[in-house]
């Protein structure tokens, strides 16, 4: 299974030309959207946003990352095996917390050169052939690197930032719910933003965090919009209070 | 074939985890999303919607529905099976014309429960896998209820009120296109609003209804957005004239 | 496999209807939705927009493309077949463009009817069955028509015209990118456009050209929105300046 993760949206040709590349090279694998909206040009903020992701997927799967705004520089293209699972995209950072989360990893830079590669879509020229050829079980060449000669190797367990708004303006952070105890108050916005277990268990209007369903600390407000009420965007701080 | 219809959106992750469950658990099933903007919290809307979509599908498909406003309550988690095919969902009203309008149906309350059940996303962690056991053929553990024990039994056969309004402004409503002669002038927001076959046959801006392909009656205003030029919104009453 | 080029948007239950249909009569086939919104009811523009979209698609594709004012008219249904694929569509020059780059071309006006035909849909009711049906290798009746009697057979190899504005304001045209040299500069909205090769070459806010990931002539600010800063939109004319 191959399972993309970018931040092309469905408008536009681009998602369907990356998965006419999928379907032409990998033809018997199955192609999953996972998330086509992750944080614009935001490696970081999209890295925990894909660590967070990972819970439903089978062992085995190839997840084909690109949020990728150093395309066309020197940056590095990376595959990257960690437990059962692959991840190929951009040497940003973007795939490590996903792929540290999975146990032993093995990182190599592509040393494979697509036919035609333009200057501005390699998640169509280049990322995606990879994927298809891996999950296809074909080697695909390489040179070995070592994790901590990645970006992103020392990036922290917890990202305490905002790292994606939904439609409805609820703010999800990096934060893993699990590490916070129901006393922590949260600050964001010079306010103090306390644990609910459940919208309805504030008044309309009111801010609050809760666990949300892919194990993150969300920031939300009963009947509104949080992003609104605190001014809230991708890479705003979160702090505790007191 | 699994069929999702939900008020998720395509929009982050919500879609792509849930098609992961189903990936993983009824890997030979082909998934379709038939729509991803299911009107948002209003199970009845929904409910009426969904019955007018389903010509299309061959016998033995898996209708994954989740409009789910009361999910984390003590409402029931239900499959249905109506005709040749599933429906999964809440027992909110969501499944049952659609259900109806297939013949003889026998419903069951859910006593499958998941390793994990999040407090807020039941479409992945509960649905979903139950719609993948049905699909794969395997039984799954439920209680038989009487068809009359279930939410929206009683709802009518059309339901006069806006049900869903498309990009364009286009407002269908629950009322079934067949059941109205071309006579018929109804009434919206105190405006008389005629049938007329086509857009073509009126002037622009002047409102009319029309006989969707769907099935459905739609309001709808030549050049322009029927929800705008007459306020509408999903629950907006339709009335008939005179 | 079954490509579709559309103009629905993915709102509504309008693709996920069409999908039903493929799944239906070609269960076998993979489908792929190449790009949804498609310029709407402007079927030139999206034409050009298509023929420069098919390169990473493997031969032996059915391009099921529907951008269709005139449906409900008596505009003719085609089917043609070109290189190694099929393209299925009305005919309003839609499908000449991408039909024509594949070299020789064999043109058919169906001749097949569904048991039912609905008014506005026939992306559903009939496009989609035939697509499916010539994706099984099934024979579907036609009448052979000569290319130079299908509507866009005279059309230009170059548009000089703005065909789609993405989600960030760049204003693809229909101009073929290795068609002019770095030296033209354009004119759009009276202003001088001239060529860079990537954003970072112009400061903050200036307006200039380049080429893009599927062979066009994009126009594009840095930083900016082009179709705001330049008030372009589709249609919009494109010329050479001096």
């Amino acid at each position: 299974m191959i399972v993309t993760f970018t931040d092309f949206g469905r408008e536009g040709p681009y998602l369907g030309q990356m998965e006419a590349v999928l379907a032409h090279r990998a033809p018997l694998s199955r192609v999953i959207h996972l998330q086509s909206d992750a944080p614009a040009f935001r490696p970081r903020a999209a890295a925990y946003l894909l660590q967070a992701l990972l819970a439903p997927f089978p062992p085995g799967c190839v997840f084909l990352c690109v949020v990728d705004p150093g395309v066309g520089t020197a940056r590095r293209p990376l595959m990257l095996r960690a437990g059962a699972h692959w991840f190929v995209g951009p040497d940003n950072g973007l795939l490590l917390p996903a792929a540290c989360s999975q146990g032993a990893m093995e990182a190599r830079v592509l040393r494979w050169e697509p036919p035609f590669l333009s200057q501005s879509f390699h998640g169509r020229d280049l990322f995606a052939p990879v994927a298809a050829m891996l999950a296809n079980g074909e080697s695909v060449p390489g040179d070995p690197v070592q994790p901590d000669a990645l970006q992103g190797w020392d990036w922290p367990a917890a990202l305490w930032e905002v790292i994606y708004v939904d439609a409805y303006g609820n703010a999800m952070t990096g934060i893993p719910a699990n590490s916070l105890s129901d006393a922590v108050v949260l600050n964001l916005a010079d306010e103090h933003i306390p644990y609910r277990r459940v919208f309805g268990e504030v008044g309309p209007g009111v801010p609050f965090w809760y666990r949300n369903s892919i194990g993150l600390v969300e920031i939300a407000v009963n009947q509104g919009s949080a992003a609104e009420r605190l001014g809230l965007e991708v890479g705003s701080p979160v702090g505790c209070a007191g």
